[in-house]
């Protein structure tokens, strides 16, 4: 008899997500029915979208959402035999039973890469950069890429994919820790957003000599509104989140008028959208991992109990790499 | 010797356009020398985006900017012998001397349209149209288009193609009158939006049951805050205008997250990127017009000194069909 603890959504967040939000249930799991598996998680993740996709997705009372690497310790399923490891969607939950269905089986991964990376460069996060860099930017060498919330666990990866693909890369970040570590990682160079409230444009013109070609948006917000005036004509943007938003009561926006004179292409985008390609991009960023060209940096929180901290440090900027809760 | 009339901008608009903001100056021409032509405007345009586009691209004391339809009246260039009646871009004015550099020489048009057709629905708001909706929105027969500013010189086209081509079309619009002329033209439906600002959101759904595919925006503000939020997932915008707010103060501004979570693909244009193709658009559009299936609607000011007041009503939703100066 197997007990599944599990955060349940008492009340939908309201401005921050704070104490009270989310409460831990326990509860003991049935026995396993022909076709299904009892899954372990051994990583979770926390990601800025569950913020506002909770609101839309949940009711209250609801299990969170999100992915989870996990092993399979029971089976009654041939196609997933003991032992199996997979990434799965159940939920913000220590075991779960499933039929199977919408389970990703992980490929071996190269040599010494934890298996928390499947729900990072080698999952959801950097599949978002992927496909977003090679899909809606589509960059060309030379162009100029910027990329805000860019020590962010998508930010940081589609940086590195646009300096590996030739471009100029700028990124915006909110501590000089960060700044520093986006020019270690390969960033041409880097904003910090915090200290230069008052003469961003001039310093993104100062950084972005040429205009700005594409703009892989993860914050909305002043600093959207700043970059969309320093892109050139035919400029694109990958608009992937809107982290400045998604705590604050108004909604960002994006002025009108730039579209129209600068002929801007701005798409949105889920990184659900490619899921059935996954394999493309994870065999791509593994060969880039093990040639040493792509880089990650986890922060990783031990201990189930603590993963709803883990969530609300995304949101206060004292969270630095992809956010991993390690059971 | 001949003397040229032309309109100045005295100094750049600020707010609505107001008396004092343009003069008209008087000029004799000098004697053409090899291979120059002189010009006389039978038809003149006034369109919305000469209101912001003044601001960028002229400084106060020049010509007016626009495009007119002109017959070629004196000529030292053999390739514009006497008579050829073109579309060029002097600005404002009466007369201009030309090298037939970026002049446009017309086709003949199908028996008994007029001339001035080639600053309309066979000129610029035509092929915005056209292309806008043909390269841009790219609609499937069955799919839903919202048109804005759906009875103005492009509006009423764009709505009209997206019928020709299969689709549900719904537009919005200024008074009963423009509503009752947008059904009468094709549109299966079509909003006042004056008297709706309390129901926006309502009527949209009403007459949008399946959500919105395409959105062809000339409005911004409101209009397209409310549309946006009505979208399918995977929609496309094409981003054309904002009248709405060309006199304001504050720039009109658009919501991010839809963009995201909706998917949504939104790009902006200006129908110079297709000048080279327009023979293209203006062969489908003569045929459609030739066969009944295009309408075309002019609001013709007479006299080159009343410009001006055209122009002002483009803004104050006076002006009812494709503004035409007829010298």
């Amino acid at each position: 008899m197997v007990v599944q603890k599990r955060f349940v959504l008492v009340k939908h967040f309201d401005g921050m997500p704070k104490e009270g939000d989310l409460k831990i249930v326990e509860e003991k799991l049935p026995a396993l029915k022909n076709g299904e598996i009892l899954l372990e998680a051994k990583y979770l993740t926390v990601d800025p979208y569950m913020r506002p996709y909770s609101a839309r997705a949940l009711k209250e009372g609801d299990t969170m959402m999100g992915e989870q690497m996990a092993s399979v310790t029971e089976s009654k399923n041939p196609n997933f035999p003991v032992g199996t490891n997979v990434v799965c969607s159940p939920g913000w939950c220590t075991h779960s039973i499933s039929d199977g269905k919408g389970i990703r089986k992980l490929p071996s991964l190269p040599k010494g890469l934890p298996y928390s990376l499947s729900l990072g460069t080698l999952g959801m996060t950097g599949m978002t950069a992927y496909f977003g860099v090679k899909e809606i930017l589509n960059p060309k060498a030379g162009e100029t890429l910027f990329v805000s919330g860019a020590a962010g666990a998508v930010g940081a990866v589609v940086g590195q994919f646009g300096k590996i693909l030739g471009c100029r890369v700028i990124g915006s970040a909110g501590s000089e820790e960060k700044v520093k570590y986006l020019k270690e990682i390969g960033f041409d160079d880097a904003i910090n957003y915090k200290t230069t409230t008052d003469n961003l444009d001039k310093k993104i013109k100062e950084l972005c000599p040429k205009g700005i070609d594409m703009y892989f948006d993860n914050v909305g917000g002043v600093m959207t509104n700043t970059v969309m005036m320093n892109m050139n004509d035919y400029g694109r943007i990958a608009m992937c989140g809107a982290i400045s938003g998604y705590n604050a009561k108004t909604q960002p926006t994006i002025p009108h008028v730039p579209i129209v004179s600068k002929q801007l292409k701005i798409e949105g985008f889920l990184v659900w959208r490619w899921m059935t390609r996954y394999p493309e991009g994870i065999k791509q960023f593994s060969q880039y991992i093990d040639e040493g060209k792509l880089k990650y940096k986890e922060h990783v929180t031990n201990g189930f109990e603590n993963m709803f901290k883990a969530f609300c440090e995304l949101f206060t900027g004292s969270n630095f790499g992809k956010a991993i809760i390690k059971v």
